[in-house]
């Protein structure tokens, strides 16, 4: 007989969390765009406003903005300035919404979140009104930005002590400075031709596009806003998110060659048939000996792969 | 015989002030990229920040940066904090890069301040590496995200009061955000096949992405960062600075239609030949009547555009 295992005791502690704070911070990202939308000056920028509030609000785990008020509850003594803090990590949800704009415009990803990509929504509104065919990736670009300028309206509005702001702006800039390089360095090893087995890349890109962009900087977010700065306590910090993180990373890759396309919201292809080098296929390559060795990598490194090509490697 | 006109009093302080303080916001620019690449992790992060360096620092007019100081200069009375007004003066420089490499992107335009768009040196330094075909676009969207982190680090790095930052960062945000509505009004309304004539969005798109963007939202920073916070006097900054910024756009829309390569850094054919609905186009088809007005509209909405029709277009 099979048993799902129990549930750890600190994974069904943050299950009751998230269960009772991702509602907030969903309803205040609500509020955020319905002022929006009835502010708006003109009907462009309303109808605007409503594609992205549809976006941002879609079913999703919450993950970083939870991380960041499990953290400051956590660190906080005292009176703690809940409202203020959902502020803040609603404006880390924003960016993230920000970023999952960018990466499928670069991806060419049509799905996301269970909907459509954003550039893909805004293609089927504007597509054959001019003789601009990449329209809505060009509307996408600029409309992501309309969520950073509001995710730093959020900051601005918070009512928190200034030092905490400050360092707040600090952790979070360097958030998306080191999730950016991650994403560069994806992209420059995306689908190489000769692709460098020797360096340890797919790792750095995991550390910083995941580990330390979905688990750490949250984490240390919560942590400065409680007032704290003990450097100690950050190395520490880090120290367990970077391991959660790599396997959190990992869980992903396995999904995303493995799972099946509802579990994932897109193709279990599109990984291997995008020639991307994750963390998985490294540890395969890694593995793989001889004659076997040459075959995956002589596959992955094709420019376009068939249904087999792609079944051959997933059984490797 | 022709005589150059006289530099009015205020042009030619303007002028001295701007060689006075330019130089100071290029050298902390440049410091901040110093630090930069001397502390970047990886040898691949310091060559990007290298790359980001010299397109950030190359030739311009420094009109944004320039107009924050001369307002904070004009409206602080007492000790001033020089040195972090310039912090924030140089993340504004910073945020324009961010808004030309995604501007290139989007208009596919090859060249910016006298050299290679951003885009197009990525271009030449990663491809042929990988398949993919537009990889020099796709590591610019995110490497402009670097920009804006850089110009986040250097808001919070600043040493100003707290209600003067957060009154700061609200006119940032609020900056880009208009900005982006501009951008995005500009591209719905680019190479339309049936424009609307009727709407003011020409004007609109005019006021957000030069009169707001370039003067208005600078001087206002400027005022905020003085430690004033008077409506009325805000209302008359407007009032002066719309007229100015349209003014500086029709400029921009002359040079652009009959100006030559070499002045104005790119092609005089590209804005009519990507069917750019100027307010210098708006105002030609108000004034156009009969057959005239129909001969310039068939040609302005056509997909492609022969040399002739461009010259055709200019001479109307």
């Amino acid at each position: 007989m099979k048993m799902n295992p129990a549930p750890s005791p600190s994974a069904s502690a943050f299950s009751v969390f998230s269960k009772k704070n991702a509602p907030l911070v969903d309803a205040l990202m609500e509020n955020f765009f319905t002022e929006k939308i009835s502010g708006a000056d003109h009907p462009f920028i309303r109808d605007m406003y409503a594609v992205l509030s549809e976006y941002s609000t879609r079913d999703g785990k919450r993950i970083r903005p939870l991380l960041l008020l499990a953290s400051y509850e956590g660190y906080k003594k005292g009176v703690k300035r809940r409202s203020e803090i959902t502020k803040l990590a609603c404006a880390v949800e924003l960016m993230h919404s920000f970023l999952l704009i960018q990466d499928d415009i670069i991806d060419r990803s049509a799905l996301r979140r269970g909907g459509k990509s954003l550039h893909v929504v805004l293609d089927e509104m504007f597509y054959g009104k001019t003789h601009n065919k990449s329209i809505g990736s060009d509307l996408g670009i600029v409309l992501a930005d309309v969520l950073f300028a509001n995710a730093m309206q959020l900051i601005s509005s918070a009512g928190i002590g200034p030092r905490e702001k400050d360092e707040f702006v600090r952790i979070f800039s360097r958030t998306y400075e080191m999730t950016a390089w991650g994403q560069i360095l994806d992209i420059a090893h995306s689908r190489e031709k000769r692709p460098d087995l020797s360096g340890d890349w797919p790792l750095v890109i995991s550390e910083l596009k995941t580990a330390h962009y979905t688990i750490y900087y949250p984490l240390v977010m919560g942590y400065v806003l409680s007032g704290r700065r003990d450097g100690g306590e950050i190395s520490a910090i880090r120290e367990f998110s970077l391991p959660l993180g790599i396997a959190f990373q990992l869980r992903d890759d396995i999904l995303g060659t493995f799972g099946s396309e509802k579990q994932i919201g897109k193709s279990a292809d599109s990984d291997l048939s995008e020639g991307k080098m994750t963390l998985l296929v490294k540890y395969t390559l890694d593995f793989l000996e001889g004659s076997e060795r040459k075959k995956f990598l002589s596959l992955f490194t094709s420019k376009s792969k068939a249904k087999s090509d792609i079944s051959g490697m997933r059984s490797m």
